[in-house]
């Protein structure tokens, strides 16, 4: 079954048609300026990227396009619609109400409208993402993945905030976590790189991208996750500031003048590594290059950011009792060996043992790079969301 | 030498006169209500308490009063003011100014108050305190130790948030760290009981009290503690929150119509393990009872104290690529066992292994609580912050 994955953001609509059998990517493309302009780009597999510029006042527009790009005559991968056996729905916020994927029904529409005010900038959009393709293929069931749902498992002590009980209870303030179809991805990869039973091991994922997270995978169960309420708490990111003594908030908007939305605006958007470096980059790259060239900001920044990690692997490991393995993943985890190295250095009272070597050689591949024997082992495992949401799908329509 | 040592708040201060050789408490007590009505209590050693209402329209005259019970004919235990022969101040916040205690100057008091902003609610008091003490002392010298000193050695990547570099070049936003007299004096201490060079070991201080801060010192020198900026951040304590996703402020803030200093009302005066328990108590006593009566919020509020504070532990050892002693100091730390034991059911995996026995057994004196022959050993013992801030005072005056 050919399965459609969507990642509907408010003017922009990422997509991949994957084979769910063979796991081969048939076409990806991305729509962008929905509702200013309009944008499609699309590579059929072992073709050519077309870019091209059409009018999309609205969500419909788009996934008619992509449709359109999808089953054209020449450089489409299928013949028609029916072709398509599933769409899978990247969702960002489940709250409490999705601890796994579910077939899309009005109710759980519904649903996931009441946890708009979670995700105030994320499920609006994806829920206009699923109604129009609701629209443009009638029949095809839905299935909606969810950013938050591997998380749900976390018990209370990890969930619960130090704050007046009634926040939870009357409107649902706890820790929900982010990034779940990742850290759940990654965490069952690592287990079968290690021949171990998903149920055994105890894992720590650190899912370094722009957003970036942290979870204990404890016997295939998140356990605690460096995300909150909102993907702003937790690792110092690419913009956002990650954990800051609450105070601070008060303390800048007086002195800068700012409101609460303002400060949330600094916090959200001129925070994290782009703040910190001087206003370098939020990219990676340009950070390490800025530090070869002795910039003393950028070199703080890199070093903030990877003390951060180790804090927070120290920390679940303490969580969980124990690690028997530590995964980097997504573009900074995946690529930078200058961070995992950093990390690293402070684990060896866990037993970690970087080397070197392999630690230099796998950038966006899959590999180990502790030490052969060594008794905290340390992958880099490429993720692949659309990969795992194509799967949730299938396993729910099949 | 005598040491009259003073705690200086903004309608209160507490008081002990210590000698300072033989690190004897001789009198201690109290001020309260200054600027309202006015209670001293006083206590020699040995001695009876005495209560007295007295009119304290300042804190000069309740100096005034200290210093008459110190040396009234009957309960006195000095003969006149001659014999005591400095003061040591308790200053809270100290800024990157002060990195050890100082012998107070006219430059000095300026550079504390170049530090209100940073301490708004203490540093004026206890500057007051220093001012009504040179007025009734004159020539007597006096010696500011500050709360944050000790943690002036943490690094770059430990103190700086992943905010915009420019607030801290232009209004010093970063994390400062509190308890330090009190993480100091425990932190050395330990080392003294494993008989091993302060230099050279590797310590995590729990400082469990109404508020409750987790330091990391590495060779004798504090490389990280939980508070920040301010004493709001790090542990969920008895009525603050601790950590917790910035976002939750303007969240809070929209749902209860707040402004965001009653929000700062709520994270430093609801929260914590009051707030968590749904209003229960703030004092672990009152939370362990309720908890052994099957109240679940406190159980919640319990587990999620002590999660955190092995979370913290985690986090430093990794701070510090290992660690030899944790050590558990203040009125919850020296007297909750069973926070303890919560504490250290995390922590085997690093070689902790609880002795029930010695933990039941230790409330308020010093003890070690670990099985003998364990990796990481596990003490209690209690904190002295005015033993700690004589002996600073007497070391920068003899």
């Amino acid at each position: 079954m050919n399965i459609l994955v969507i990642n509907c953001g408010s003017s922009s609509l990422k997509f991949q048609l994957i084979n769910a059998e063979s796991e081969e990517v048939l076409a990806k493309g991305l729509c962008e300026r929905i509702g200013i302009d309009g944008r499609l780009t699309y590579q059929p597999a072992g073709g050519e990227k077309e870019i091209s510029e059409k009018a999309m006042p609205t969500h419909t527009e788009a996934i008619q396009f992509v449709i359109d790009a999808l089953t054209n005559e020449k450089t489409g991968v299928v013949k028609s619609l029916s072709e398509i056996g599933a769409v899978g729905h990247r969702i960002v916020h489940g709250g409490e109400k999705f601890a796994s994927s579910v077939v899309i029904t009005e109710e759980v529409k519904k649903a996931v409208e009441e946890c708009n005010d979670l995700a105030p900038l994320h499920n609006p959009a994806n829920l206009i993402g699923v109604e129009a393709c609701e629209k443009l293929m009638p029949g095809t069931p839905m299935v909606a993945v969810f950013d938050t749902a591997f998380h749900q498992t976390m018990p209370e002590k990890a969930y619960m905030y130090g704050l007046p009980y009634e926040y939870y209870e009357k409107y649902k303030v706890r820790r929900y976590g982010f990034h779940g179809t990742s850290h759940s991805y990654v965490s069952k990869k690592a287990a079968e790189v290690m021949e171990k039973a998903y149920d055994e091991v105890k894992t720590i994922v650190c899912h370094l991208g722009n957003g970036a997270s942290v979870s204990a995978v404890l016997n295939g169960k998140s356990v605690d996750t460096s995300m909150g309420l909102t993907p702003l708490e937790g690792l110092v990111m690419g913009t956002r500031s990650g954990d800051i003594d609450p105070a601070i908030m008060e303390f800048i908007a007086q002195k800068e003048n700012l409101d609460i939305e303002g400060i949330m605006n600094v916090l959200n958007k001129k925070s994290g590594v782009f703040g910190l470096s001087g206003g370098i980059s939020s990219d990676f790259r340009d950070l390490t290059g800025a530090m070869a060239e002795g910039d003393k900001k950028a070199k703080i920044a890199l070093e903030v950011f990877a003390y951060r990690v180790a804090k927070y692997i120290g920390a679940y490991a303490a969580a969980m009792n124990g690690v028997d393995d530590i995964v980097f993943t997504a573009g900074i985890g995946e690529n930078v060996s200058y961070v995992r190295e950093q990390v690293c250095s402070y684990l060896g009272y866990l037993g970690v043992e970087l080397d070197p070597d392999a630690n230099e050689k796998f950038r966006g591949e899959q590999g180990e790079i502790t030490k052969p024997g060594c008794k905290v082992r340390v992958f880099v495992i490429p993720t692949n969301e659309e990969l795992a949401i194509a799967r949730e799908t299938l396993a729910l329509v099949k």
